[in-house]
Parts: structure tokens; C-alpha cells; sequence
């Protein structure tokens, strides 16, 4: 069983129930997610071992947290337990012409103030074959853009494939800085996962005709991303999700993947959606799974796409699915008649 | 900030969880609604001081209806205590081909016994610069029609701009009593919302070629009823719903108005429907705000079926959304794409 | 009143709450099912004296099953209490692509065990009209394929009209003993309804030219499949379900009657799913009630298709809808409008 | 299986999940319930052929109020369906030493404005052995003092023991209208059921040396009322309930019986409550099960305080529990250890 | 109406269900509280004009956090709105031996970090009658002891009454600190609410013979804490909760009134708890309603003692009961009969 | 760290909410628990390497079951999937005089089907310290006497201490059979528990004058009980649990420790019971934990007695505490004060 190490947040998600408003709900389901941490469940769910590395308070709320995630078979033997909080989001889940929300409150969270010794990366990686991160975790500032440096120059060189998702969020830092730090960890990097705007957000990199808002996207946009990306960095590939968004309740669903030579385009899914936040999170687990599998680039592409679509299906960060569902969908049957 | 005045009926609103039947339902949901009930919180929403008039029984439940608007910024400050009880609606939601069903039990409510002596509305008016009702308040019988009379006459005489939603409610009165009443207060309207089938219920002016069920709806039809009813009762501006519905599910959303001089027809929303009811009344709220925001009438128009579309998306009679959400899909933006 | 005896299980259906998945659920939904208890209670909505017989352990499980029928008015005087469980199914609603979950836990269950002393044929069918089974019975083994040809014989012998949905469960028997079994019964049959798979598993049956998970359906290859049965088995008329899975969401749903002369289809329904569960079972029960009723064979097979529609529309095994609500729909109205 | 006959009015009861507020509460658990309704579903549970009479809306309120009894097996089939609603009441559960709050919106339901034409009493009580109804229902007023009398007679005339729980209600009808009418229906009842309070405030009877509110009880008090209670009137026996408030979460629970000759007590409970609405119906219940299975006096008595101490520990108006586990109650066990 | 001004921290509560932990709850109640919201929300509840000043985010969840007293009818609207984030406290109910459990996220808050530019005291306290504020306000460190002495002051100059709780909290400020700043505040309060503990972890002052665990509580020792308390700063009224903790489930409830020349004390409740977080706010809020209502000191103690003994039947921080319902209690009927 | 291996079933356990009903119940609490599964997971919360044996359907259901344990960190690595179904409890709970109620339905289970090929003894207890069973898991009976024996064996040869609770199910197995499978593993025993019932019911040992109904407990009458059993097993140490059943909502607590020298009384709890499912199995879990911290006799009583306390007051199985937390209680404070 291969063994991935994943590096991030864990947050405690905050979300009213069904579709209420934050301004007038009197409950709110308590779930925890992260980008790593779902990369990390997602990849459990795979009968992957895999361990999620983070800092969380030593109080009730942190145990949670780990409970949430060691529920799934993730490894949490490598979480730190320290400092004064657990950073929040609230989600307010949107409906047709609604857009879902997103409020953060993750300053000053445990693992946004973790200083490098809190990580010891020779212990961490001893027996890993996988590393991912994106790149929230050194946005959230303080130590972390050296820790997540140090990490992927330790993993490097014990020979552990590095992957990141860019993960552009504006809240958290400058494009000017998230240019300069991610411009740096870029070189260790063997899998890219992005999406348009991360690509132009963080450096500068465009597509030429596409419109996301419109639902239109336009496959050579995409190549040029793919390929600029890949050459400037020295990355072998790179993957890109491609989101149409009709409205908040459904969604076009695809991917594409460059392996430096050639792209590959994944069919299109049709999504009625039940909840979307870790979509592109499930994605890169399933191209992690797919690459320590052996899968070819489509087949691959394909997996990774049919799990993520899967997740827009399922309540929470966390992609709840098996390898089975995965197969099955990828191969063809998305009818949803009933599994008896 | 503009002060406007609303008047009619809250009730209590109680429908079952989910999509459950009446007949097999362990809970319901408890919250409140009315017509101009709806109006008031969507204004409140807007920013706008907005008073609710009404009669509520002295007891906790009256209370809690009073609640329940005074969360959202209202000023219940006007509504008479008093009388023997609140009315109710129970609603079952729809769903697809299964229509939503209301029963209404709202005889002997304390509004529909009130007594003009209840309401002063020199005192309410005072500084008002908007007063909105319904054709349901007069259609509460009693001393309702008078009462209204007698507040359209105040209003009017303050300089208030009215505005009235003809509502047609079969179960309240027949097509001629409310022809009848209705003919005497709309000489006070500045604003006159309607649907096509009010307009024909309640003074037999008819549009030609459309079929409501059948999703599709010719403007020339929309067009000549809009210009019957304000040249018959010299009203400013007419304002028309254009609501096609596909299923429970999915309807088609739009509006026209008529300024005395042009029609104008906005934008289509294909909604997915969280809960239709108050979809009226937030269109409503939305017209009356941009009369007092000054909008130019295609502003208007975009502006109010924008904030009634989102009103399908939320649970409950009351439209819950601030006018940058509104103005942001006016503007365009209807993808749904996360907000973070 | 005419009277109607359904003979099957009826099972603790547990169900997580929304979209929640078997492996995140702390809570489950408890309402009970079966092929023939559905038949029932839908027959019971529709004002038929419907009777269900089965064998319910004489524990508090038991009662509450029963009581869960008796709620609508079926007649649960003639089951049996004795015997260990009942027996139980998982559901896990699907969505999207995500296609629905059935875990079956019915082994041992006391109906599975019942002996033919069990059942008084002769006091049972005392008044009836009509007896309905599906396959399912049989398929539970033990001695239920003898204790159906009894009722079978006793039925016919009383000149009560007998109903079998094929209903072929892999699960409970192979297509081999499902083949010899059923032939044996059929020869008693009336009414038998089938989908494609059905008659196919059963019988060995084929229709050309048909995609069903594709979504597209040849009527030529449904008719053939009707004509088979009903010559090879002297059945009077033969009814097919023809469900257009486009996802776990959306289904088309329609049906097909033969009578042994004429074919006839009916109006397609595009549904927005709720819990598709039952959806056959209640096709059949608006056959049996148009059948009582005299219902031309078109009108028959559009009430059905048309009841069976609105249980898509509606939690849990049962479908809850009346007479006048399918009358409703099956007349042109599936737009969803507000019934006041 | 003996036949009992109850005749009285089914409200809707609307309560605030837990100990909520009826001011701060988003959901109602919706129920129903009433004086004589208990008592029919109470005497169904004891496997007593119930039948119970009122007047319900024609429709799915007053279907679901119907279904909620049938569900346990009560006969529903002598309801009259018609008139405008059904009766609400809103209750708030207390705690320590906050009352639970109950407001009664029943003014113009149904039941309440029935016509004495709406029942065929000949008819109902055809094979039946017991009539019960409470002082509530004359209490409703119209002709409902008229149709307990008729009620009254005809049962009379047709053999049928009579009870009568007197639960005078001071929002309904004033002591004097009470004592009137309750006085003229005292003759013909076998069994009266009354609290001391009732028997004052109906008759002015009164007893000694009691506080109720301090949790203390006087014997011969108690014996003073019933015995007073049956020799003006006439009355068999009479069976007093003996509560002792220590708060809303805490009370004594005993009873009273006098025969016309001696003075029985029972035991007394010392409850923690679960929900005490409805306890004096199912100490009703036990009394009318007690007589018609031959019980003597005393474990008449104990039988019917054993099923009314059940009924505090249950949620909801109605008194789920059967024979024998108000037998193993009564018989000593109160232990509360697990049943397996 | 009297006005009444309270000034603290406002912080999203969560909860979970029941007595679920947190180690295993995927849902948590979202309210809002802190002590000096809730004796706003307690005076609104008793007709007095309360407003309630503090800082909250721009977001949403700051809204919520405002609608949620608006709802009680608290002047929200002098709460500045700004900074980065809404503090929080986890509250995990406990049950018989085991204690509930609060664990606070408040570092970072917008009122933390508020800035004496903030409030503008002179515009705040036009109208006021009486200012409240508790230790925990300036032990939020930042500006806030400086914007108290700030506030007490410009409020002593308007003649405005001032009422403090000590409420100290060890994880906010150490002793020295807490002694330092609350002893400059002291000598603007004219109303100083403790318990025993504050006293002494405050300024050292410790009473004699007492054991707070073991439930037994000395009244001299309450005197003598008292009369320290009182004499040091020059306060005219002392007052003091006597809580017995017997369990996490069951306490006594009581307290002391000192005016400077008498010692009064109440009447002891047992309470059988729903929610004991609010006791001490509930108090005082009663405290300072009988000072506005001019009551006795043994009225005034009895009133606030058995408004705080409500509160603990009440869930959530607000104490959601009226005038009436006190004075019912602290009137002698703590039986919790049912109120019809 | 120590590790405990345990080893019996674990079941699916079905509870309606709150107090409801089976027959009224439309949800379940949908947990997992079972004797030994109950004690790993208390010690996996006292930071115990524990580690679960049982077999489990290799279906979603199975994992389910899995993912409760693994969530509170329970090694779950030994589990053996296949066989057909997961066993499952009925409980309802009581309240005051009303009992709590189990229906179980586990015949068929996967574990009372397992084979002894299914466990490999020598690598599950590779690296263990302890191991423990119950009564229950030989009572399942097929192979499972024969399992338990060889498990015994093996241990014991490893040098492993072994305990057993006897708890006798009548469901399961005779007295007889029972006392024969016991007598024979009783030999492998180190640490036996028991209540008196169980003594008396597997082995025909005796204690004289206790009450167990009454809440009244003789400490001679255990003594004898204890000492008997280790005499004539040759047991190290015997312990006892003393349960006094005031009512399903109270009961004192406490325990007996023998030593095979002294007997060590605990002291007594008066518990309010939230939930007591577990609770004996909690008091297994304290003192297995107290073995291994090397406690003196009365402090490991006193700490498994506190243990168990505390399990009263948690829904579900599970005993979610920390070491932390029991020592607090055990300690003595039992007031239940907020914990800050």
C-alpha cells in the first residue's frame, strides 16, 4: 500500500442546515475540512495509507477535528498538538442563481503560527511515496512558506513525488506574494493541479477565449496554460480542472492533463449538485491514486475527473467514495439506477 | 433612509420538513408570512425603515410573529396587539410534477376582526414616504375594505406614494366583491402590481395568446393588460410577474413594466426552486426600493426580478438578501461560483 | 368499496438522513416497505379496502410496521405475528451520478420462514376482489413459492383477479429457479407488470434495439416483449415500465399497456427525483385501481403512469397521493402551480 | 373484544422541540390530541375495539389528524368530515420550576360547530359497550351540550355504561354554564372521573384541608368530594387523581376510587416527567379498561395509576403502553432496569 | 421606559446537541451570548429600553450575531461594526457527575481589538438611565480597560446609574492585573453583583466557612464578603448568587442583597437544569429591572433571584421570560402546573 | 503504551430519539456497541493501544461499524470481514417508572457464524498485554465457545492477563449451557466482573439478603458472592458491580473490588441517567485500565466506579471520557461546575 503524506489546514466548517442563511439559522453541522486534509480522506477512502500532517489545539475541538479524519483511516500519528485555535469557515450553501458563501476566520489558527521545529519532515516522510500540499497552506504566512520549502526539499530528496494544487486565495495573500513564494516551491514539483485563474492569479500566466462564468470553455486555452506552466517551472504534469458553472446547482464537470507531451481531455459531466467545495480537492486525489496505480494519462484523467464528479454528489470537504464507485462511473454508468 | 409602511396580514406559516406530505408529517417548520409581511423584511433587508401594521393576539405566539420580523429590522412598533388569534397556513412544498399545496386557516384571525379604531394612521404615516398593501387586506373582509379606504385616503393626502399587488385569493372573495372593492382603492395606486390571471379575476381584463401553464407567455398579452388597468384607473405604473412554470421544480422567472409611456421586459431566470412563496411580494420590495432608490425603470425592473429570483432560493415567506447580492446578479453574475 | 389482498414482506427501511452517505450517518430514517405493502397503502390512499398479508415477528418492531400500514388505512388484520425479525434494507439516496444504494438484510426474516399453515387462503380471500403479488414472494424462499401457487389456486378458483409485478431480484434466487418458479405461477396471473430486465431475467425474454441506461427506449422492442408474455403464459394484459435513467436525479418515466390487442403508451414524464423507490410498486397499484374502476386501457395506463410519477416525488417506500391528485396530473397539469 | 365509544374533539398540538420558547422556536412538533381521543387510542393500545366520534375538516389536516389515531387502531370510521377547521392548541413544555404553557386556538373548529344531524348515534353505538366523553365537550358549545345529551340518552337506552372525566376548562365556559349543563348530563353516568378543582369549580363541591400546589394531599378530603359527587348525582363510582406539583419536571401521581361504599387509594408514583399532557385520559382509560375486564376495585384502581404514571414518561397527548407493561408496573416493578 | 446601556463582548455560541460531546457531534446550536448581552436581552424581555454596545465583523455572522438580540427587541443600534472576526465559545452541556465544559476562541475578536475611537460615550448614553458592563469587558485587554473607565466616567457625569458583575475569568487576566483594573472601575459602581469566588480571586476578599462544592453555604461568610466589597470602594449595593452545585444536573439557587445596612436574603430554589449558562447575566438583568422599578430590597433580591432560577429551565444564554412570569414565581408557585 | 485486545460482537444499534416510542418512531439514532467492543473503545479514550476482533460483513454497513470504532482511534486492523450480516439492537430508552427496552436481532451475524480459521490468535496477540471478553461473545454460540477457549489458550500461554465479564444473556443461551462453556474458560480468568445476577444465573452462586429491585444492597451478600467465585476458579481478582435501579432516570452507583484477600468497597453515585447502555462495560474498561497503570485495589475501584458514573451521562455505547476526567470525579468533585 503506498504511503502519502499530506500537508495543511484542517478548519472546522461551519455550515447552516440545508439551504439557510447564515442571518437565520439556528443550527449548524459541524464538519472539519481542508484541501490537503480532503486530498488526504479521499485518498484513505482509496485504501491509500495516508497521513495528514498539521497542528491543532490540544482541547476537545482539535481532537474532533482528528476524529473527523482518523474516522476514514487517515493517519494522524503526525499531528501536532499546540497552540491557541482551530481556524473556521462558515459555508452557506447556495441554490440556483445564489452563489454559496464562504466567510473565514482562520487567523491566528495553531498551524498559521507553527514554528519549523513543530515538523520533524525526516520522521514525517520515513516510508512515504507521495507528498501534496497546495498553495494555501504557505499562504497562510507566519513560518509557513519555509516550512512548506523545507518539506519539499527533505521529500525531494529522499525521492517522494511532490504534487500541489495552486489554490489562489485572494484573502489570504498578494498575487505578488503568492507569485514569489509558489515561484519558488514550484521547482520541486512533479504534478501541477490548477485552474485558470489559480494559473493567472498567481503567475501571471493566461488563456486566451474562454469565458468560466458563461459555461463555455475553450480547450486551446487551456493547452497554453498547461504548457506555459509546465516549461516555466520544469514540471513533468499538469492538470486543470475545467468547471463550467451554469448556476450554484449545477455544474459542467471535466479535466484535462498534460504530460509534457501530450493533452488529454476528459469527458464532460453533467452535475446536479449536492455540495461542491472539495471538488477540486477530490480531483487531485484521484490523480495521486491514479499515478501510484499506474494508470495511463487518460485513464488517469478519467479517474480523477469521475471522483470528483462523485463528490459534488456527497455533503461535506470529504469525498466519501471508493475505487469501485470511481471505476464504475468512469466507465460509463452514470444513469444512477439502483445499486441492489 | 426611507420610511415605508406596509399593511395586512402575518401569519403563521407551518409546512411540513422537507418534501413530506401533511398527512405524514412528525414536524413542521414554524415560521411566518403574509404578503405585506414579506414586503416589510425584503425592504428591511434593503435597509430601508420599513414598519409592518398589523393586529396580533396578546399571547406568546403573536409574540413570537412579532419576532420574527423584529429580527430583521422592522419596526413593529405600530402593530395593535389584541383580538383572539393569529391565522395560519399550512404549505406542503412541491416537488416536479407534484404541485405545492395550501390550506389556509385564517378565519376569526385578529386582523380580519379589527376594528378601525385600531389603527391611527395619522401617527403611522408620520414620516412615511411609502405606504404598500394588497388586494388580500380587504379581502380579509370585516372593516378591512374601510380600513384600507380610509388609509389609502390619509396616505394620499400625506403625499405617501402607494403601491398595491392585487393578489386574487378565490377563497377570500368572489370576482365581484373584490372588482367592487378593489375598483374604489385602486383610484389611490401610484403602483399596481399584478399577473395576468389577477388582472382578469378581479376586473376581467384579459390578455390574448398565452397560456400560463403551458411556460409560454406572449408580451403583446402582457402588453394590453398592463395598459387596461392603468389607463381604467389612471394608475402611473403597472408592474407584471411572468412566471413559467415548468414543474414544482423549475420555473421561468421574469417581469415587465409599464410606465404609462413604454413596456419594458427584463432579463429570464430558469430557477431551480428552493420555495416559491413570497416570490410576489420580494418582486414587490424590489420595485418599491428602486422607485425610492431613483432607478431608471428598466434598473427597476432588472432590479426587482433579480431580488425575486434569489427569493426562490430561501426557505421561508421572507426574502433574505441585501441589495449588493441583488445588484450582482442583475449585473450578470448567475453562475453560482462560490463566494468567498 | 372493492377489496384488494397483497401477500409479501414488508421491511424496517433505514435510510440516512439527505445525501448522507451509509459510512457518515448517525442517523437513519425509519419507515418501513415492500413490494406488496406499497401496492397496498397506495391502494389504501385511493380509498380501496386494501388488505396486506405477511408474517411480522410479535415484538415491538413488528407493531410498528404494522402500525406504519395502518396509518393509511390498510387492513392488517390478516397478518401473521410470530416468527424472529423482520426483515430489513438499507437505502442510501443516491444523486447526480451518484446512483442509489440498496444493502439487503432480509435472511431469517419471519415471513422468509413462514410455514403454509400460516395463512387461511380461504378466510383471507373471504370479499376480495383482487389478489397481487410480485415476485419477490416466491423468491424468499422456504416455502413461499408453494404457499403462493396455493393462494394462487384458491384466488382463482373464488374468481378474484390476480396481479404479479415480475419484480426479479438477483439476489434472492438465480434466473434459473426465478424461471421455474414464476412459469408455474403465471399460468394464474391476470395482469402481469414488467420492466424489460424483468422479463428478460425471468423468462429469458428479449427486446430489441433498447438502451436503457442511455435513456433511449424502443417501443417496438417493449411490444414485443408484452406479446411474448402474454402468449407464452395466456396472460390477458401485460404493463411495462419504461424508466429513462438520465441520472440518480432525473429519470424519464412513462409506461406501456397491452391487453392482448392493442398497444398503448403513454405521455413521458420528465422527473426531478425524490426517492424513486416504489416507483414500480405504485404503477402497479394505479393499475389495479383503474382496473376496479372500469378505466378504458388508455386512461388505466395513464392514471398509473401518472401515480407512479408523483411517488418519485415523495419520501419513503408508500406513495401518498389520491385519486384526484393523479387525476390531476394524468389530465395535462404537471406544472407545479400552487394548489390554494 | 369489548367496544368503547369516546366523543370529543382531536385538536393539532403544536410544541417547541424540547424545552424551547414559544418566542425563540423554529420548529413545532406537530401531534394531536384531546381529552377523548386519548382515551380511545389509549383503550386501542390495551387492545380494546375503540372507536372514537367527532367532526374533522374535509381536508389533509384534518386527514392527518385522523391517521394519527388509526395508526394504533382506534376506529375512525364514525368521524363526520366537514366545516371550516380543525382546533389548535400550543403547547410549551416547562421545566423545574417553569409551568409548561398550553394556548388554546380552538374557536370555530369543526367539532365545534357540528349540528346534532352530523351524527347517527343510533348507529355508532350499535355493538358498543362503553360511552366516554369529558366535560370539554359540552363545553365547546353550540349544540354540543345538546348532543351529549342525545349521546347520553340513546346510550343509555341502548344499556351502554357511561363515564364522564368533568375537566372543567375556564376558557371555555363559566362555572355557572358548567354546573347547568354538566348537571343535566350527570345522570346518566356510571363512572365520573374528576380532580378536586373539577368537582368546585363544576359544582362547588369542596374539600377539606388540602394544598395542592404544596405537594400535599388530604385522604379524607378526597373521600369528602366523591362521596359528595355521588350521592347528588347519583353517580356508581367516582375516581379522583391525586397530584402532588413538586415542579414542572416532578410530581406525585395517585388516585382515588369510591364505589358507593368504600374509599380505595393507590399507591403513589413519584414521576420524573417526560410529558405530563394527557395523564388524567389515560387514568381515565385504565379505569374504563379495568371495568370491562372485571378488575376488582382496588386493582382497578392501581391499574389505572400505573398506566397514568406510564403516560407522564411519554412524549405526546397519546399513552403508547399496553397491558402488560402496565401490569408489571402496577405489580411492583418501577425499578426502571432494561428489558431485554 | 426606562434606558438601559450594556457594554461587552458578543460571541457566537456552539453547542452541540444534547448531551452530545465534542469529541462526537456533527451538529452544534448556533446562538449568541455574553453576559452583558444577555442582561440586554433579559431587560428587553422585561419592557425596558435596552441597547447593547459592542464591535462585530462586517460579515454575515456578525449580522446574525445582531439579529439575534434585534429579535428580543434590543437597540442594536449602536453596535459598531468593523474588524476582523466574531469571538466564539464552545459550550458542552454536562449531566449528573459530569460538568459542562466551555471552551473559548476569543482572541482576535473585533471588540478585542476595538479602539476607544469606537464608541462615542456621549452619543451612547443620550437618554440612558443606567450603565452595565461586567470583568470581562476590560479583561479583553487592548483599549478595553481604558474604554470602560472612559465609559464609567462620562456615564457618572449624566447622573447614569452603573452596575458591575465581577465575573472573573482566569484564562483572560491574571489576578494582579484583574485587581488593578477593576479596582479603578470600582469607584464609579454603584451597584457591584459578585460571587463569592470573584471576590476573593478579584481583590483577595475572602469569606470564612464556606464550601461552595459540598453545597452548604454560610450566610456570614456572604455578609462579610459583602461588607469588604462594599466599604474598600465606597459601593451602595453589594449583591451576591449563592449557587449549591449538587450536580451538573441539580443546584440550589439563591442570593444576597447587601444595601449598605441590612444583609437580605432569598427564598432557595432546587433547580432541575436545562441551561445554567446566564444565571449570573439573568441576576443582575433582575436586579437592575427592580432598581429602575423602584422595588424593595427584599423584592428586588427575590425578583432577580427567581428571574435568574427561569433561566436555568431556559436553553441558550438569554433569559427569555417576562415580568409576569417572575413575579408569578417569586410569588410562591414554583409548582409548575400547567398554565392554560 | 500497553495494548488490550477484546474480542466479541459488535451491533448496529437502533434508538428511537429521545424518549420515543418503537411504535411512534419515525428515526433512529443509528450508533454501533457491543460489550467488548464498548471496552476498547473506553480504553482507545484512556490512550490505550486497544485493538477490536470481531467479524463484519464486508459491506457498507460493516464499515460503518468500523469507522465508529476507528473514529476514537480503536486499532481496527484485526477486524475480519465476510459473512452476511452485522447483528443488530433495538433500545428505547425509559424514563421514570418506564423501562428502557432492548430488542435484539442478531441471530445470523457475522461473528456467530465465524469459523475459527477466521482469527489467527497468534498474530492478534502479538505485542498485547491484556485480553478481554465477555459472557456474550461464547453465548453467540456455533463456534464462538471453541474460539473463546483457543483465544484463552494462546493468551495464556503469552503471558497475557485475561478478563472476562460474565454477563449472562437469557436470550442466548440456558443456564446450563451457560454455566458449562463458563466453567470452562473461567480457568484462563484473571479478572472476573459480575453483578450478582450474573453469579447466580451462569454458576448458581448465591448472595443472601440483598434487594436489587429496592436500591438496597448488602455488602455481605457481595463479599460472599466474590469470594466464591474466586475460589472456585481460582480468579485473581473478582469485581462487582452494585447497581441500585431507583427508576429508568436514577440509580445509585458504586462497586466491589476482591483481591482474593481484601474486599474494597467504592463510594456511591446517585446518578441521573442520561444514558446507562455501557455502563458495566465502562467499569470493565476502568479497572483493565487501572491493572495496566498499576493502581493500589481501592484506587483502581475508585476510578473504574467513576469511569462508569460517567458513561451514565453519554448517549451510545461508547464511554467518551479521558483519564483526565475520571480522575477529577473520582477525586471528588462531583459538582458538575462549568469547566472554563
Amino acid at each position: 500500500m503506498p504511503r502519502v503524506i499530506t500537508f495543511g489546514e484542517l478548519m472546522l466548517r461551519l455550515a447552516p442546515e440545508g439551504y439557510g442563511r447564515f442571518t437565520d439559522s439556528p443550527k449548524f453541522l459541524a464538519t472539519f475540512g481542508g484541501a490537503e486534509a480532503n486530498v488526504a480522506v479521499s485518498l484513505a477512502n482509496f485504501n491509500i495509507d495516508a497521513a495528514f500532517v498539521t497542528k491543532l489545539p490540544a482541547n476537545d475541538i482539535g481532537q474532533a477535528a482528528i476524529n473527523s479524519m482518523r474516522r476514514f483511516g487517515v493517519d494522524i500519528s503526525k499531528i501536532k498538538r499546540g497552540g491557541p485555535r482551530i481556524g473556521i469557515y462558515y459555508l452557506e450553501k447556495g441554490a440556483s442563481q445564489r452563489a454559496s458563501k464562504v466567510i473565514y476566520d482562520r487567523a491566528g489558527a495553531s498551524i498559521a503560527l507553527a514554528s519549523p521545529d513543530d515538523f520533524d519532515w525526516d520522521n514525517i516522510f520515513d516510508g512515504a511515496d507521495w507528498f501534496h500540499f497546495t498553495g494555501i497552506t504557505p499562504a497562510l504566512g507566519g513560518n509557513l512558506p519555509e516550512i512548506c520549502e523545507t518539506a519539499c526539499k527533505i521529500a525531494k530528496n529522499k525521492g517522494i513525488k511532490i504534487s500541489c494544487d495552486l489554490n489562489y486565495r485572494k484573502n489570504l495573500w498578494s498575487r505578488e506574494t503568492a507569485g514569489e513564494v509558489m515561484g519558488r516551491l514550484m521547482k520541486y514539483i512533479n504534478l501541477c493541479i490548477a485552474n485558470e485563474e489559480d494559473a493567472d492569479d498567481v503567475f501571471g500566466i493566461k488563456a486566451d477565449d474562454t469565458d468560466i462564468s458563461g459555461g463555455k470553455l475553450s480547450h486551446d486555452g487551456y493547452k497554453s496554460v498547461a504548457k506555459q506552466l509546465a516549461e516555466r517551472f520544469g514540471i513533468d504534469k499538469v492538470a486543470i480542472t475545467l468547471r463550467g458553472s451554469i448556476s450554484a446547482s449545477d455544474n459542467n464537470w471535466a479535466g484535462m492533463l498534460y504530460d509534457g507531451q501530450e493533452f488529454y481531455f476528459s469527458k464532460n459531466y453533467a452535475v446536479h449538485i449536492v455540495d461542491r467545495v472539495g471538488g477540486g480537492d477530490s480531483f487531485g486525489a484521484g490523480l495521486i491514486y491514479s499515478s501510484l496505480a499506474g494508470k495511463s494519462p487518460q485513464d488517469a484523467l478519467e479517474f480523477a475527473v469521475a471522483a470528483s464528479c462523485l463528490k459534488h454528489t456527497i455533503e461535506g470537504d470529504f469525498n466519501l467514495v471508493s475505487v469501485d464507485e470511481v471505476i464504475k462511473l468512469s466507465g460509463g454508468d452514470g444513469s444512477g439506477r439502483v445499486q441492489r
